[in-house]
C-alpha cells in the first residue's frame, strides 16, 4: 500500500527530469486543443500532462464553477461548450455515468471520443465500456486508449511498466489521430485492433500475472507435498528412532532435498504436453482435430512451468555451494569427530576411484544442466526471443531443453545411484524422495525417445504436414477447428 | 581510445554482411535523389551508406571541385544547385557555420531539412541547433533526426546501440518522409514529437550515465567509507592489541564485509524516499503539492540505486562462497590447529543445536533475499518491464521489494545475532559495522509497518484518490504543480 | 523432431487464451475480403487465423469442389474469380507453380501481392522469389511478409519468437496495407525496404545462428586441443611415471582447467581485431581503405565471440565453487591424512603471509573480472542495449571491456605465480596449460598499452577523424569504399 503510495510520490515528479520526455510547454507549436470530460483525478492527471507537453485542456464539467482545483492554465466550460471546442475528447467519467453522454451526441457527432476507463473487475458487465460507448453514440469515433496505464503514467508521461499504450477502434483515422497524441506524450503505441478488442484492454489492467497461476499453484503445492514427506523421513523418523533432535535440517538440508525435486518435476512437466500431444495426434492421425481443453491450458503456460522450475534449480545452486560454511558440516562431519575416530582407531581412509568418479560426474553434469537452464532462460527474454529466426528459437527451447531435462535427470540417477537398493533408505517403507521425483522426467524421456524411433518420427513429420489417415472409425468432412 | 577505434574499423565493414539489412545498391527501384550539405567526415558517411541503400547522393559543397575524396556515385554541386535538386537536405554542418543557410533560403523553402548536429557540451547555445536551424530558414520543415547515432552507425547501419533513431519536428509529412528514409536503411524509428524536444535529441548523445551518477558516487562513498572503518578495526587494532599483521584480509574478508553493509544500505535507500513521501502526503493533508527537488531526484534514482545494491549483492555472494576454498581457511580455521587442539586437550566437540538452526537460518533467509532480488533485477530488463502490465509491475517492484528488504535485513540481524552484548566486538568502542548498516533498513521497515496500520493506510489511500484534507492551516486555491 | 511436434499442437490452441490478441470472429466491424492462393497447410493456418480476427476470406483453386477441408467459413472459388473479389491475395503456392500466375496477370492488376513463400535453402533460384512474382506480374504491388513466422504462428498469432512480421516491398500503400493487416493480426510490423531486401528475408528463416558457427567452431577447437593437452600432462602423464589412475579427474578438475583457458583466449580474441585494425590505420595512414576479408568477418563476430567466453567463465565459476564439497578434496586433501601426518610428524603448520595475500588476490581480481563480464553480457540484451546511447554503450563495452580483461589475465598470472620458474610443472618438457592461454591476453593488453600512449593515440584520432597522410608511396584520388 506504502509502497504504492511511493509511486504516488513519484507521480508530482517535475517532468523536465524524466529522460528524453518532451518538454517545454510553450515550444510547441501548434497549441493543439483537447476536451477532457470528467475532473475526477484521473482528467485532472491527464490535463495536466497534455498542459505540459504543450497542448492547450478545456474541462467540460457539470458545474464548471465549482469542480475543484485543476491544473494552471486549463478552461473549464459545460459539457456541450467543452465538446463543441475541440474534435477529440477524452471520457474520463465512470461507466456508470456514460448516460448522460447520449444527450450530448449531437455536440459530439464526428468527434474522436477516447474512452480511458477501467472496470474494477472482469465481466461486471455484458459489454465492454468502449463499445457501450460507442453505442450511445453512434456518430462519433470511439477509441479505447490509456487505460493500461497507471493514473501516475498518465500525468508524468513513460516509465518501466508505463511506456507502452495500447489502442483499438473502428476508425483508422481517429486510431492514428489517437496514436500521434500518446507518441507526442512520449509513450509508444500499440495497435490492437477493432474496438472488439476493447474488453482485452480492459482486462488488462486487471490481470495480475493470470500465466502465471498455475505453475505457481502447481510449485507451491508440489513444494509442500515434498517437505512433509522428507520432514517424516528425515526429522520425524529419527527423532522417533533414535530420540535425536534434527529439527535444524529444516533451514537448508531439506530446502535443498525439496527444491531441486520440484526443479525437476516441474521441468518435465513443462516437455510433458508436447510429447503427449504427439500420441493423441497418431492415435488420431490427423492435427486437425482441436486438443482437449487441459492440454491447450497446459501447453500455453509451459513457459512459465519451465521458468518456475529454473527459480527453483537456482535456490538448489545456492543451498548446495553453502554446504562447506555451514557450521553443522564443520562440527559433525568432516573434521573433528571423524579424524578423532579414525585416529583412535588407526584406521586408514581409503581412496575409492569409483565413487570420486560417480560423485564428481554427478557435479559436472549438474552444472551443465544449469548452464544450458540458464540459457533457456535467456533466450525467453523477450527482446532475445524477438531477435531470433522461429528456426533458432525452436532448437533452442527444443533440442537444448530435451538435453536440459536429460541431464538434469541423470544428475539425479548419479545423485540415487544405488541407494534404491539399500534398505536403511527406506524410512517407514516409503521410497526416498529422490526416486519419486524421477518418475516423471524418465517417463517424458522414455516416451520422447520412442517418438524418435525413425519410423514413429515419419509418421508424425507426415500427421504435421498435413497428412491425415483415412480409416473408416475417423468420421471424414469434419468441421474444422470452429 | 584505441579501442573506440575498434569500433571505426568496424565501420568500415562491408555492409552486406549486416544481417537483415537492405542491400543491392542498384536493386532500389525508385533511385531517389536525396542532398547532402557538407563534405566532411559525417557527411561522407551518410553518403555512403545512402548509396549503398539505392539512392542517389548530390553534394551541396562551398568548393565543388576540390573538396576531397567523396563516395564513389555522389554528384557535387554548389549548395544552391544540389539544394534544388533535391527535397529532402542532410545539413551536416558545425552549427557555427548555419548562417551561411539563411543566403541560401529561397532555394530551400519548403525543403524538409534534416539537422543531425550534436554539439560538445550541454547549454553551448541558448537554443538547440535545430530550432535556430528552424529559425534561419522558417520556409523549410526542419526535422532532427540521426544525431543519436554514431558516424560509423550512419555508415553501416544498425547495430546494437545503433539500432534507434530518435527524430523530432514540427512538420508530420516531413518526419514520415525522414522516418521511411531511416526505415529503408534499416534503422528503427522513435517519433520524440515537436521540434521543441531538439534540444533533448541534441543532449542524449552527450550524456554518459546522468541518472547512475548519484547512486555510483553514493556506492563509492559508502564503501571507502566502510572499507576505512573496518580496516581499523580488524587490521589496524589487531596490529596495535595484538602485534599480529592481518593485512592479507584486505582482499577478501574485509571486501566481504563491506559490500553486504553498502548493498543493504543501497537497498533501504531504494525505498527510504517513498516512505519519505507517504509522510510527507500524510503531513500535508493532499497530494497536490510538489515535493521538495531533493526528493524528487532521490525517487528517480530509485532504480538505479537498487540495481547498484544488486550488483553489490552478487559480489558479497561470491565472496561468500568462496570463503571454504581460501588458503587461509583450509590452513588456519578449521582443519589442523583445532584439531591438534583439541585432540591434544581431548576436548568433545559439543553439537549445539540452537547455533546450528541460527546459521542455517541466516544462510538460508540470505540466499532467499538474494533471488528475490534477482527476481526484481529481472523484472527491470526493459523488456521485461513493458511486457508487464501497471499492476504486475508495482506488485513486483513495491509487494516484493519490501519482501526482499525484510529478508536481507532479516539475514543482517541473524548475522549479528548477540554479538552486540558481547564487549570483545567494540574496537576501540566502536561499534561493528554491519551493526552501522542495519540503521536504516530498520528505519526503513518500521515506517513501512506504521504506514500498513489500517489507520495510517486508510488516510494514505484516500490521499492518493485525491482527498483533501480542508483545515484552517491549509490555504485553499494555491495553484497546483505549476 | 517431436519437440516441434510440441509446437505443432501449440498451433491447434484456441486463439481465445492468447493474451491480448485481438478475438471476436463476428465483432470486427468491416468484414474485408481477403484471397488465398493455395490451399495447403499453410493457406489453411493463415486463413483460419484470419476468419478468426473477423475477415472473410476467399481461396482461389485450380479444382474448387475438391480441395480438401478448409477453414469454416471461408469461401472457395477458381482463381481468377478469387482474385477479383478482393485487393488483397495471399500467395501461398510453392515456387515451382508461380508460372500458372502469369495467366492471371489481367485479374491481378493493381492487386496487393502478398509472397509468404520461403525455400528449402538457399541460393536455390537466382532471384528471391518475390522478385520473381512481381517479374510474373508487373501490374502488381508485391509484398515480401510473413514467410519468418512459422505455420504454427501465422496460424495463432504472435508468441516469443513469432511475434515480428518483416516486410518489404516497392510499393508504400501496398506496404501499409499488409501492415495494417499484421497489426490487426496481433503482430509488430518491421519494414526492411524495397523489394530487393526479399532474398534477405527469405534466407532469414534458413539460418540457424549464423554469426555463431564460427565462434562455437573456435570455442569447440580450442576446448578439445586443451582437453588433450591438460589430459596428458595431468593424467597420462602421472599413470605412466607414478603407476596412479588419476582419470576422475576428467569430470572436474580437467574441465575446470580447461574452461577458464578457452574463456580468457576467447575474451582477448575479442579484442584483437580492434587493436589490430588500429595498428593497419597506423600503418596506412587514412581510414578511407577497406580491411581485409578476415578482418572483418572477425569484427562483425565479436560480440558473439564475447557472449561464448562468458558462457565458459560461467562455468569455470560453479566448477570451482563446488571444489570444497567433492568427495576427492574431502577424503584426499585436507582432512584426514594431511592432519594424521602432520599429527604425527609433530609439524607446526606455518602461515605464509604472502601465500595468503596471493592466493586472495588471485580470487579477489577473478570475482571483480567475473563481475564485471557478467554486466558486459547484459548490455548486450537487445533491449538494454537499445537503451544506452551510444556514447555508453561504447563506454561499457570498451573502457569496461579492456578491464574485464585485464582483471581476467592477472587473475591468471596469479594463479601461475612463479609455477613457471619449478620444472615439476613441465610435464614432458611442455608447459602447463595456463601459460598458453596467457599468451594471447597479454599480446592483446601490450598492443592495447601501445595505442595508449600520447602519440600514437593523438595520430589513431586524427586518422578517425578524417585526417589522411599524403606520402608519395600513397596513391592519391584512389576510389573510396566502392
Amino acid at each position: 500500500m506504502a509502497a504504492d503510495t511511493a509511486r504516488v510520490m513519484s507521480g508530482e515528479v517535475k517532468t523536465e527530469s524524466v529522460s528524453l520526455s518532451p518538454l517545454g510547454a510553450a515550444a510547441a507549436p501548434e497549441q493543439e486543443l483537447l476536451c477532457i470530460f470528467g475532473t475526477g483525478d484521473l482528467g485532472r492527471s491527464l490535463g495536466q500532462r497534455l498542459l505540459h507537453t504543450g497542448y492547450r485542456v478545456v474541462y467540460g464539467s457539470r458545474r464548471p464553477h465549482s469542480c475543484g482545483p485543476l491544473p494552471q492554465g486549463a478552461q473549464v466550460l459545460s459539457h456541450a461548450a467543452a465538446a463543441q471546442s475541440a474534435s477529440l475528447v477524452f471520457i474520463c467519467v465512470h461507466r456508470e455515468h456514460y448516460d448522460f453522454l447520449e444527450t450530448l451526441a449531437p455536440q459530439l457527432k464526428g468527434k474522436v471520443l477516447v474512452d480511458v476507463s477501467n472496470n474494477l473487475r472482469k465481466n461486471l458487465y455484458p459489454e465492454a465500456n468502449a463499445e457501450y460507448l460507442q453505442r450511445l453514440i453512434p456518430g462519433a469515433s470511439v477509441v479505447k486508449a490509456f487505460n493500461t496505464l497507471s493514473a501516475w503514467g498518465l500525468q508524468n508521461g513513460p516509465s518501466d511498466a508505463n511506456r507502452q499504450v495500447f489502442l483499438c477502434g473502428d476508425s483508422a483515422e481517429a486510431k492514428q489521430a489517437v496514436a500521434e497524441l500518446a507518441t507526442r506524450l512520449g509513450f509508444s503505441v500499440l495497435d490492437r485492433g477493432s474496438l472488439s478488442a476493447a474488453r482485452e484492454l480492459e482486462d488488462f489492467p486487471l490481470q495480475l500475472f493470470p500465466q502465471w497461476r498455475l505453475p505457481l499453484c502447481l510449485a507451491m503445492g508440489l513444494a509442500a507435498f515434498f517437505f512433509f514427506y522428507v520432514l517424516i523421513g528425515d526429522v520425524v523418523h529419527t527423532y522417533v528412532k533414535q530420540g535425536k533432535d534434527n529439527s535444524f535440517r529444516i533451514m537448508v538440508s531439506l530446502a535443498n532435498k525439496v527444491f531441486p525435486i520440484v526443479s525437476l518435476i516441474m521441468l518435465s512437466l513443462c516437455y510433458l504436453p508436447g510429447v503427449l500431444a504427439s500420441f493423441l495426434q497418431l492415435y488420431r492421425g490427423t492435427k486437425y482435430r482441436r486438443f482437449p481443453d487441459w492440454l491447450d491450458r497446459w501447453m500455453l503456460c509451459r513457459k512459465q512451468l519451465g521458468l518456475v522450475a529454473l527459480g527453483f534449480a537456482f535456490l538448489h545452486v545456492l543451498y548446495t555451494l553453502i554446504i562447506p560454511i555451514r557450521y553443522k558440516v564443520n562440527t559433525l562431519n568432516s573434521n573433528y569427530i571423524v579424524v578423532v575416530t579414525r585416529i583412535k582407531e588407526n584406521k586408514t581412509a581409503v581412496f575409492d576411484t569409483t565413487l570420486a568418479w560417480r560423485t564428481d560426474s554427478y557435479y559436472s553434469v549438474g552444472i551443465l544442466g544449469f548452464g544450458l537452464y540458464i540459457l533457456l532462460g535467456i533466450t525467453s527474454l523477450p527482446s532475445v526471443s524477438n531477435a531470433l529466426s522461429w528456426r533458432e528459437f525452436s532448437f533452442i527451447q527444443s533440442k537444448l531443453g530435451y538435453l536440459t531435462l536429460f541431464f538434469c535427470t541423470l544428475h539425479t540417477y548419479l545423485y540415487g545411484w544405488d541407494k534404491f537398493l539399500r534398505s536403511s533408505y527406506y524410512k517407514w517403507w516409503t521410497p526416498p524422495a529422490h526416486m519419486l521425483s524421477l518418475v516423471v522426467p524418465s517417463v517424458v524421456l522414455l516416451l520422447k525417445l520412442l517418438l524418435l524411433l525413425p519410423c514413429v518420427d515419419r509418421r508424425v513429420t507426415r500427421i504435421r504436414q498435413g497428412w491425415e489417415r483415412t480409416e473408416p472409425r475417423e468420421e471424414n468432412n469434419k468441421p474444422l477447428i470452429s
